[in-house]
């Protein structure tokens, strides 16, 4: 019986206590976060007990910690659990700056402490079956990635200016599914874009609507386009050319109603809230952490996957300021 | 070179005088029509001559005649063409009457003339391809044949009147698709129906919506629903469940074009038109006709063939005056 | 707070124990099986308690019963908990004679119980949103129903031998789901079949292979196939044809991959285990449930759905034993 | 009626020559062509005359010509067509070389002879309609264009090596269809590519799998990626996201039947050769230039469209050579 504290009880916080309560092989044995009413609103459903971060670090009840905070906290987080030989399954970004992820892995790594970073995406059985069967050889060797993303509506300016802009609060999710699906490591990023849904985005130095084109050095291609607003739901499709076929997931509608009139054919739009999107793959990814720590191997995505999808974003922001390609 | 002459310069007549300009190994050297505009603005953009019905039968450079005058009309022709020694291609139905058509085979037997029973819908390349397969064994044996057909529109009440009702106007067609795909003689018809799209069909003693039910001999079962109006266009469909699996042909929207907005996703509505849906297989069904008349081999569907829809048509007709099930 | 008695913890009261534990406003107290070992598994799971059924029955603390216990002993538990003032949910059937279902109907009146019989088709959350698009008027009148139905394998002749049938134990979902899309009650059931599927399946008495013809007193047409096997999956389709357009509801597939290559582009198959495919009917069907009886308003389907869909199937059973049409 | 002359009668002429026949208002007066053999049996096939192609450009009874012969003989036979008051239709590229496409643009404004350039995807009916929806408003403003576009099979290594390369021969109808829908110019190229489908198209100096990414002014944002194979036919897709929603054409498959077994759903490959794939959108490019050219309007896309699309082809051969972004 694997023996969780979750820090941090808001929405993603929740989700992954509403996990661990339909897994077995685990209990979740105490929730923390700053505000003393969200902890208790989570205990009361989960029937967790409440303490306190430094509590729950310190309890030799608790194996491992979700840790649902917010991303400045990380780095004191996952140095404070790792030293308390905590296992860690960290929200991603694990941090904003690649120096401080690679203090993070150096903690890990000398505490030797199992970390799943959560690139939630890879988890959803879609996108993974498509990853397994490329593995499989299914479509032979992989040519041409094609990813496109587009969230249902912006948030709100306020978040955009902290959020370090798209590359590393949105297409981020990206980078890291362009690397499950080419396996091979980008050598180049080249990165357009424009604020075209929301000018206050455009004034706050960061855009809404972007491409990029990531190369490897045998010469694969993958080619990703994020939009901030998508009149249709949330769109999440990805398309894996090969030397063999074409493996492609299609969105996720609301049902699988149909009606005909005189318009046409009408199916209903995409699955509109991430959560809701995701509900599966958020599942499993939670199990798939529980069994890593359970078996003894090491969870994935691991925290270098964390740093090396970092480093693309960062990439990828550098070279919109200066309109070239980077070299990774 | 197989020479031809058109008898009835009507739409469907046009249809075949436009799909033998287009077909190598023939040439349309005659038309003819009651009305001799019709036939002359035929004649002028085919560049065939315009002859008297008399003439193309007795003409030594006519090798076949293709029948579309009036229904009412076939008989006379056809014993007079098998007398002449030309191959037919008869538009559907033969004949009204189960009888006289039996009288047509017994002419064309004794002269031993070639003869197509114009059912179009075998020629679509959807429906043919879904019975090669099922001939193939692709989904092993057939047990369940479910034939969709609706018209977008009824005809008008005039039209009904002469039309012999429902089953012989219009579910003829799905009479020989599902002998066309069971690949075994229906030994049971059971009809159902009522006029719930105009009630002035009602009143002029047909239906407008129905339903059948063919069972054959070794249990195999086809359903079969009509209606006159589909506000989404010609809704052409069937589907086959065999023991080892299931083929569909979905209908032809107008185009392959796709909008998402925030009422779903939506497609085009199906072609509208019959001969637009069905331009494919009016000319794969003339290069049938001459390819089989050319090479020696009998057309398919035979006029045996065109007898058979027509019994069902028959005991369908009877099934739903009695409400009770009819033996063929 | 709804307070919930489980009887039977087979598969299904599994099932709808499962649903329980996710909803707000209901706690399941107490469990009981004929089975110790059954009764004793599920409460560890759930936390409940394992009483026996006399005693859930006669608790002060419980307010509703889920009936998962075979169908023969239905009678008697409605006709216990009715009198104990009891909440019913019974799983389909009710029973396997109409006239019991009568008793049942009288004694749930008397009583004054809300009951819900479990038709979970209903609460499948595209097949509801058909209904509620047909009942908005989205597609006008409702003239022709379509519903396809195919169970991914044959269960074992020993289970075919007491089930009543095809159309008691399989069509009685497809009957159910007729009446809720058809808005009026059939008159009339013409019914065909045969064994194809499995010899032996004829040799008990039964058929594998079955379509049904309904009709209503205003003409509108419902038309149900059934197999007992299907290469790809639970096949569970319905469509709708309306006055003013079309609506209809797809499969659901494993997944929204698909692959393309030289021999085309493939989806994966439909879900194959009933379980999984109405996972959120099952939900959704508990929490209508809970919520009806909490607000005092009648559960739907009620029992009297329970007894017109067994009248149904009864019917069909008489129209395949003598090869006609039965009045209802 | 407008009288037609045919230069050149190999594959592109004879579809051309077939298209003219099926049109009214045009008469194919001549054909010509370097072999007498080809010439003279597009002659018997159609009814026209063979005459040269110096004595076709002094016809008096020659209207316009079409121009099907080798791209390094367009700039002369523009030159004469031009000086000798014919309407042109010329095939795509209208020259290797931007200097020479602006001396033909030059000869051809100073005889103001009706000129089309022949990028026949415009005209196929989903990318028409596609563009046709743009324009009316139905998605708001064009944000993101993707063209996805894969060859059936690479060609011999010999045309590679005088194709101009990837740029100029494949992706260039796709810079004019990104034109056409982006509906402003693009003013920077950013292109990468690789040999990964064969090592002799590297060898020769060329890539086989490339992607391209162009901006506009106001910051929309196309993306482009072609390979030089796909084993499920030739893949032709186009998808726009604009402000209120978004647009796509899928693929043309080889017919609609789907079949079903326990592999799961598969419909057939995408149609595989180009000539079948946009029949009607050579019918369509000939029927919008026989009418323009009778009402006296100017023929779309016109030389000038022919020159835009060769300069973005060679901005993305200098930003695959060089590894940069080029300004257009």
């Amino acid at each position: 019986m694997l023996r969780i504290g979750v820090l941090g009880c808001g929405r993603i916080g929740q989700v992954h206590a509403r996990s661990l309560m339909r897994l077995d092989g685990v209990k979740l044995v105490a929730v923390a976060d700053a505000f003393a009413s969200s902890a208790e609103a989570l205990a009361a459903k989960t029937g967790a007990e409440v303490r306190d971060t430094a509590a729950i670090l310190a309890s030799a009840d608790i194996d491992a910690v979700i840790l649902c905070t917010p991303t400045d906290t990380h780095y004191d987080l996952i140095h404070a659990a790792a030293r308390a030989g905590k296992a860690i399954f960290c929200e991603k970004p694990v941090d904003m700056s690649a120096d401080r992820i690679r203090d993070c892995i150096k903690v890990v790594e000398d505490h030797n402490v199992p970390f799943l970073t959560a690139f939630n995406r890879r988890f959803d059985p879609n996108f993974a079956n498509v990853q397994a069967r490329i593995r499989a050889g299914e479509i032979g060797e992989v040519e041409i990635v094609t990813i496109l993303s587009r969230d249902p509506a912006p948030p709100p300016v306020s978040y955009i200016k902290s959020s370090g802009g798209i590359f590393r609060d949105m297409m981020i999710h990206d980078f890291d599914m362009a690397r499950f699906l080419l396996g091979e490591e980008p050598v180049q990023v080249f990165a357009v874009g424009a604020a075209l849904v929301d000018p206050t985005i455009g004034e706050a130095g960061d855009v809404d609507t972007a491409a990029v084109t990531l190369t490897t050095a045998s010469g694969k291609i993958c080619t990703i386009s994020n939009s901030r607003r998508a009149s249709y739901g949330y769109d999440q499709r990805i398309e894996v050319h090969g030397s063999k076929g074409m493996l492609r997931a299609e969105n996720i509608l609301e049902n699988s109603v149909e009606v005909a009139t005189d318009a046409g054919f009408r199916r209903a739009p995409a699955q509109n809230f991430f959560l809701e999107r995701y509900e599966s793959a958020y599942l499993s990814e939670m199990a798939s952490f529980v069994k890593a720590v359970a078996s003894g191997v090491s969870p994935a995505p691991s925290i270098t996957d964390g740093l090396r999808a970092q480093l693309i974003a960062d990439a990828a922001t550098l070279s919109l300021a200066e309109g070239r390609p980077i070299r990774l």
